[in-house]
């Protein structure tokens, strides 16, 4: 791998702006409004917290590409991307002048006020934390606004060799805190403790190995999230768990997860793990959701619709018997959200294409007993799939 | 302080609900249909990780509370709240059948179909992660939906004995977390690392002392966020900045910030902090943050409009000539959400009341030398104001 920086490179993110702008041309809109940090980043390399104060990137289909937002994000924006050529900034929200009139003022003097405009919030800004406003629309009401949302996504459902670059680098590094995470699970153990410390560890080897090549994007306490996620003993049993009530101990199954942030993305790795000795009944729902996880990826390939995955590892499951223990689909796309389209869902007829990436990560879950789920993160090839994720997953690697 | 739970008790969140329905009934609506997580954690103690998956959950003004959600959600509610009286699962999104349309099914069930109905999104999702659907609306079309945001946002402004108790428990242990952290800051060392140790070693003794009275209920690698986001050197005078492209040197202006989630509830400590020799101009900045930061503090009462606080701070600001380093508004209520309303902003006319907790920050920043913010959480009180977070404000404690 070359020793360029980890991140989308600026040809890249002009490349997108491009294919934006002809399909800008396709549809008759003269500009894309978006809200959506995701999709700002996915088209420019700017990545910001969201919060109540609105921003809005603005590419039109010609002329300059330009960001309206709060004054304190003005020298980030100036700082981090060179594919945004200007910004208008309004002080604060709400503001003596609330921060959409502003808005709309700018889009009038960009001779967009009229126009026919895509976007992914007819109200002018993504909405958190309790935000309120004035719709753009109702304040733009000469304009026609048109959901723009799949103007981006589409592009995102296919993944370019940057982006898998950046999540084969992301699974090198979940791997490594996997493996730290092992070392330290034991019974008499909080697995958010065991959690944070490997997350420690990990960064501390990767911004040693990567150095400067290394930015965090996204904010987060650490690019390393690591742990359990109070998926601990029965608590592993509800697959979206929190925080477990009480300590490991022997006997335990675990369900982990590792993903570490590079560049905006990050895959997906989990583990059924056993403390100390597996039983019985552990070691069959055990093996009967990695015959489910080895049907599944054993029938990824391009051309079949994304649902006839979720239907190979049901197929072995119900041939188990174990229906019942089903809580959810197989995966789901990945990229710099952590669920992406398409869905690896009985309801998802689109086609697989070569260069999607999915998690694969069949459950079973036995209410009293524990859950059982690997997550993998695999690519979709010329010749089938290949692992972007490379952990073992055979139960005698996994107790420990 | 009683050795109870760190978490709202089941008769406050019954009060809540109580209100709620008296609401309705002023309204004449005969349900509030919630989407957001923050709200349906403040009105039933249930807190999950919103995702691609509808959730929503349905207060009646009569009736069983509900949830309507996906299949892996089912055990973690009826585990985690015993608000919620009745759960209703859809297999996974997108599915065969769409999760809105089982939704309207159930409504139709309850006989809420043709009824007043408030709500937070007229969608029926909270519309996450690559989320489409049919909007509930539409396939309501003989309800009447109404905006339903306030009536559970107007509950959270004043924050109760309960609440107030949570955000000061979170405060002790963010004082610990900084502390901790101001131990390892010294030239040479990433603020990454530095942040996600002082993470670790805050848990380690918190969950020591706090025990099973502890809950973690936000997902995240920990509920202790400490460190300078990147708010490191020249980097500090971006307010939002995330990750620091380089160590930590002599010299060096930080912005810390240290953040516990105790019962959902978190408060808000930063300060500025100098590695090593503070320069003149350094300390000048330095005493005109405090100087406004305390003209805000002094300002605060109740009965006065929120952006009068604000407009304390900023006079202080431009008598000393600086208007220009502003970059944003003096603060903000914090709650469950870590920005809420009301807004210490010209804007905000809404009037303090005892019980109202704000973040009191004036920030300046000068471009090529440093950001200076301090951020102390504030409680409105009967005599004025008393401080959440108690933490050294001085230059001498903060040089490191």
């Amino acid at each position: 791998m070359a020793l360029d920086d980890l991140v989308i490179s600026e040809s890249e993110h002009k490349s997108r702006i491009e294919k934006i702008r002809n399909r800008l041309k396709k549809s008759g809109s003269r500009a894309l409004y978006l809200t959506n940090p995701t999709r700002i980043l996915y088209l420019t390399g700017f990545s910001h917290i969201s919060t109540e104060r609105p921003l809005a990137l603005v590419v039109p289909q010609d002329g300059r590409i330009f960001i309206m937002g709060p004054h304190l994000e003005e020298d980030h924006v100036k700082q981090d991307s060179r594919i945004i050529e200007e910004f208008f900034s309004y002080s604060d929200y709400p503001g003596e002048t609330h921060p959409i009139r502003h808005f709309v003022k700018v889009l009038r003097q960009k001779g967009l006020a009229g126009a026919k405009i895509a976007t992914d919030s007819v109200d002018g800004a993504a909405g958190g934390w309790g935000y309120r406003g004035p719709s753009l629309r109702d304040l733009l009401k000469q304009s026609k606004m048109i959901d723009g949302r799949d103007l981006v996504d589409q592009l995102r459902l296919v993944k370019s060799t940057q982006e898998i670059r950046l999540l084969e680098e992301s699974a090198r590094w979940a791997e490594k805190a996997h493996d730290i995470l092992l070392e330290s699970i034991a019974p008499g153990v909080h697995d958010a403790l065991v959690g944070v410390k490997a997350s420690y560890e990990t960064l501390t080897r990767m911004m040693r190995k990567l150095g400067a090549r290394y930015c965090q994007l996204k904010w987060g306490l650490s690019p390393v999230v690591v742990g359990c996620r109070g998926q601990v003993g029965p608590a592993s049993a509800v697959p979206h768990a929190v925080f477990s009530k009480r300590k490991i101990r022997r006997g335990d199954v675990l369900v982990t997860e590792a993903g570490v942030e590079v560049g905006g993305y990050t895959s997906e790795l989990e583990r059924t793990v056993i403390v100390g000795r597996a039983g019985s009944r552990e070691k069959r729902y055990f093996e009967i959701m990695l015959k489910a996880q080895n049907a599944a990826l054993e029938s990824f390939r391009a051309g079949i619709p994304c649902s006839a995955v979720d239907a190979a590892a049901r197929e072995a499951v119900e041939r188990a018997g174990l229906a019942d223990n089903l809580r959810h689909h197989v995966g789901h796309g990945i990229g710099i959200d952590g669920h992406e389209p398409p869905w690896l869902d009985p309801g998802e007829k689109k086609i697989m294409k070569t260069g999607m990436v999915f998690s694969c990560e069949p459950g079973l879950y036995v209410p009293g007993l524990a859950g059982f789920r690997h997550s993998d993160t695999i690519k979709i090839t010329q010749r089938g799939m290949d692992f972007v994720t490379e952990y073992p997953r055979e139960l005698e690697n996994l107790i420990v």
